[in-house]
């Protein structure tokens, strides 16, 4: 079945939703996001590809979020089975706001002044503090994630910054540190914003073996040791954690900001 | 206003829509994201958190998706404004799709098997790729960015990487570029899978006073010379390009998939 992301903007917003949505269902689907689809003439275009495609086989579905009335009654008007995400909320929430909603064009995914730059700052802030390069900017930092070597450190410390301007440093744990007494005395100060990734030793073993097969550094024995490890240091110094294994980026960071209790708004 | 976005899982689906969904009112907003609401203990919780707001001023939004009917109802039935975001599609769905929707929990933002391990190695493809720091991957490259220092590369090769599982390089071109005679000889292979990034001299100068206010690299004049020259690469080049100046990390990076006919699909 085919499917179409429609939007005048980015589409992120249709795609998000519509794929949301679509696992719902058991069905094969091929998905394509139109974006900027800003003109009559674009969407005339876009008609008739659905023209085609409905003659051709199934009559595919459309979920678009489109500003200008004109350009969703054609839309609405194809041979598709269109949904607009926003049609059916929008006069119950006008509603509940009491303000009617601005004509103006939807920007959910544009640039917003301020906001931005602080996204631009926690990626720039996530890269130079990535494992531990460097430990000087650590009072910055919202969050220090603590894990060993490919436990999934870097991918969340790059969401928090992408998806919500969050600071996040991150800091392997090695051996060193598992043989002198376990906190590294540079975290020391900062224990409060700590926070343990952990991940199941054979998964870790199967991640490091992709790296680096046959070195100690992925060995079964390795994984195991140093996975048992740092589990003891976050329950010896209570820091919280959680377990990757299972998760994807998002449901880490999720989980990350909900323990640490750390503002979430989506930049 | 407070606005909650409340979900079994990561609440990310709710997240985004609500926010695009309340960019079209000029009211002053507060939001919280609740996610993880899985149990009917937790939802009691979470009502009696929305009659405490009721009390003490407005009545909030509630944006949620929620599979299980029983927590779904507790909400549904609680003081706040509730809009259950995947309430009304389903059913024409449905009957689009001929299939019934699994009552099985929707895991949107969950684990994805295969298609999470090309997430990882795209972002750590754009991390050792970053900045030209090494060339020998560029066969691997599903895109190489090309732009002056500060013009977006970083953010926007995350960004595809992360959400789309691309493969995007990036490589800067700074004055030695300039004057030998263009494009450096390393990117020449890989032609059709350059695209360019510009900026207005202004806002360059602006960025990089930010990092390294009096310098040479920072003034106007040498902003100025940059752009001109790397737009020059461009077009002599026929390298297809975007000015990223007022594009957000979304647009921009929706501009280079549709421009270079990227396979998009979020990961």
């Amino acid at each position: 079945m085919k499917v179409y992301f429609v939007s005048d903007g980015t589409a992120i917003t249709a795609e998000v939703f519509g794929s949301a949505m679509l696992s719902f269902f058991d069905v094969k689907i091929d998905t394509k996001s139109v974006p900027f689809l800003t003109t009559v003439d674009k969407a005339m275009g876009f008609c008739q590809q659905l023209e085609e495609d409905a003659k051709s086989g199934e009559v595919p579905l459309v979920f678009y979020t489109i500003s200008d009335h004109i350009i969703r009654d054609k839309i609405q008007a194809s041979c598709g089975h269109c949904y607009n995400l926003f049609g059916d909320l929008l006069s119950p929430i006008e509603k509940a706001l009491g303000v009617p909603a601005r004509p103006t064009a939807q920007k959910a995914h544009g640039i917003k002044e301020g906001v931005y730059d602080g996204r631009i700052d926690a990626i720039n802030y996530a890269l130079a503090n990535d494992d531990g390069c460097s430990v000087k900017n650590l009072e910055e930092a919202h969050i220090i994630l603590l894990g060993v070597s490919r436990s999934g450190k870097t991918p969340t410390s790059l969401y928090l910054a992408m998806q919500y301007g969050i600071k996040a440093a991150n800091y392997p744990l090695n051996e060193d540190d598992f043989e002198s007494n376990g906190l590294p005395k540079v975290l020391k100060p900062h224990k409060k914003r700590l926070y343990g990734l952990t991940i199941e030793a054979n998964r870790l073993h199967e991640i490091r073996t992709g790296r680096m097969a046959q070195s100690k550094y992925a060995s079964l024995k390795q994984c195991r040791y140093e996975v048992a490890e740092v589990e003891a240091i976050y329950r010896q110094e209570r820091i919280l954690y959680v377990d990757s294994t299972h998760l994807s980026v998002e449901e880490i960071s999720t989980k990350v900001m909900q323990d640490m209790e750390l503002e979430r708004h989506r930049a």
